[in-house]
């Protein structure tokens, strides 16, 4: 059986990112035949504008895109910001979406995950970012649910997550990925 | 009485948007003593980082702030890309609502209009506003909710809005401001 | 290869709703192998309570639940009230999704569509009737979405879809739902 | 200065309901001069059906009503259920709110608070509670958000809030509400 390739992006630039920790958390927990790669050029994409969009993809999109399309699963870990996904995420999937109908993201299947210092684990985020993945008609995992709250709190000073609990939803959540995009092929 | 301030930001970079031709439509039909002032340079608005916003605001946040903090109310005109707020107009939000809980949106006033070539009228990107905007505990005028679906049939070539119902509606939200806003002083 | 059984359920109580007119229009646009039966046991199931349901499922639950078992699919009708899921509807469901992790619910396969007077023809109830099918780890149907606006427009005086659109729609998502059911096989 | 009167319901029948306890909780913690009365006949509401509601309201329905009519404010204490308001809940809700834009709620102050033995404090019930209250034109309070969580840990073994965070919050939106109300006088 091939591998599981998994894109995996964290919606979040500040260096010391609980989400790009969870990302490098899962890179360390990821089951044999999962292989996971974390797609860092969040910064690089410029604000969406369709004019732009409509003449070309923008070099740092073009790359994005290729990234989504040589996985099987997205593996995407969002911050919570003002109740939302963040912009910068949100910016991204814009660019990825399209062409509408016929984009990257059409039936690609999803996970997600969060981490948030607050109490409520990016549940509102991650609820947005499912109806956005709505949109482009991408199959996204259903259960478990990662929802990392007090994220200072389950990560070591180095940003190793270190709460037990995490770590076996976070693998479980792996080792669900292969039969899940078997589904969907 | 004084003048109602409104500070109008679209959703939107493309040079034809129909968000930035509803605010211009805004302009047109506000009514004596409210005030709208368009703000343009959501383009220039860095992707958010909050290493970066610790360290102190980059000059168009610096701008964007002051012209919310300027405001009596908001008025946004939001497109709805893959069934929520396009990143880019998110991507303000997250900056201007920072420092949390001291930022300039927190208690501002707020109102939220929409528009879309497609059948649903953005209610899922202005539900999703709405969401943010109580996180930053800004009141948001409950109604008319103006909902602009298949945009393309009520803006003629020019972008004029010349849709009846939908002129009669915006100048309803925007004879409603100034009570708005005073009930919130 | 088997029929696939559809346990079609509508929101609305009253006579002439629209939603269990469009399940009558799904019973005749069926494909064959697609087999329909509508359950309309609705008005008679109690309040929830959960301490009634610790003692035990009343009769109408149980009768509610065994259609659902024996279903390969559940096709939903959902009017919109007040922005979300008809409480009927939703209490049906309350029932329906005990005990939580073992219910019927859990995994069974499912498709929204909805019908409205008003013009966002149920987004957001469907939106929300979505989120509930994560709880109980169902997977939704994605596309196409059928959302019907002005439902007055679009049935004839005798509550027959006539609307060619909504009915090459509607059979599009019925068209799919074999294939759909065995990926969860 | 009047008393302000309120409203209280609970969206659960179970006789230990934690969210009966907040409610409770409010009567002893209120401030002098806020008044809170608790309406505790969710269970004799009938399935609604705008059949019957055309025809007329039942009993328990114009008792719903005028508990409404007579306060200033609503305080709804809100279980989660399925990732949403549990159905007895909204079932009252679809009743109350008509006829549509003339019903007792149009333009109600209402507050939220809710409690849960789960993790997420019931987050997503209280933004669907929001979204129904922006059809009825409902002032909303913003903050604070009252979202209990782990509630057995928080409520003694006679159902008293003894936790004093919570205490302490519940409090502070109590004593905002005089103000709350009248800024929509």
């Amino acid at each position: 059986m091939a591998d599981t390739r998994v894109c995996a992006i964290a919606g979040s630039l500040r260096t010391g990112s609980y989400n790009k920790a969870l990302l490098r958390a899962a890179q360390e927990l990821a089951p044999p035949g999962v292989r996971i790669a974390i797609w860092d050029g969040l910064r690089s994409i410029p604000p969406f504008d369709q004019d732009e969009q409509v003449r070309g993809d923008p070099a740092p999109v073009v790359a994005l895109k290729a990234a989504i399309a040589e996985a099987d699963v997205l593996l995407i870990a969002t911050p919570e910001y003002n109740y939302g996904i963040p912009g910068v995420l949100k910016n991204a999937f814009d660019w990825a979406s399209r062409p509408a109908g016929k984009s990257v993201l059409n039936g690609k299947p999803a996970a997600i995950v969060g981490a948030t210092v607050g109490l409520w684990g990016t549940v509102r985020a991650q609820l947005a970012l499912r109806q956005s993945f709505l949109f482009t008609e991408s199959p996204v995992l259903l259960k478990p649910e990662v929802l990392v709250a007090r994220a200072q709190d389950k990560f070591d000073a180095s940003l190793r997550l270190t709460d037990e609990t995490t770590r076996a939803m976070l693998r479980q959540l792996l080792v669900a990925l292969p039969a899940f995009v078997a589904r969907f092929r």
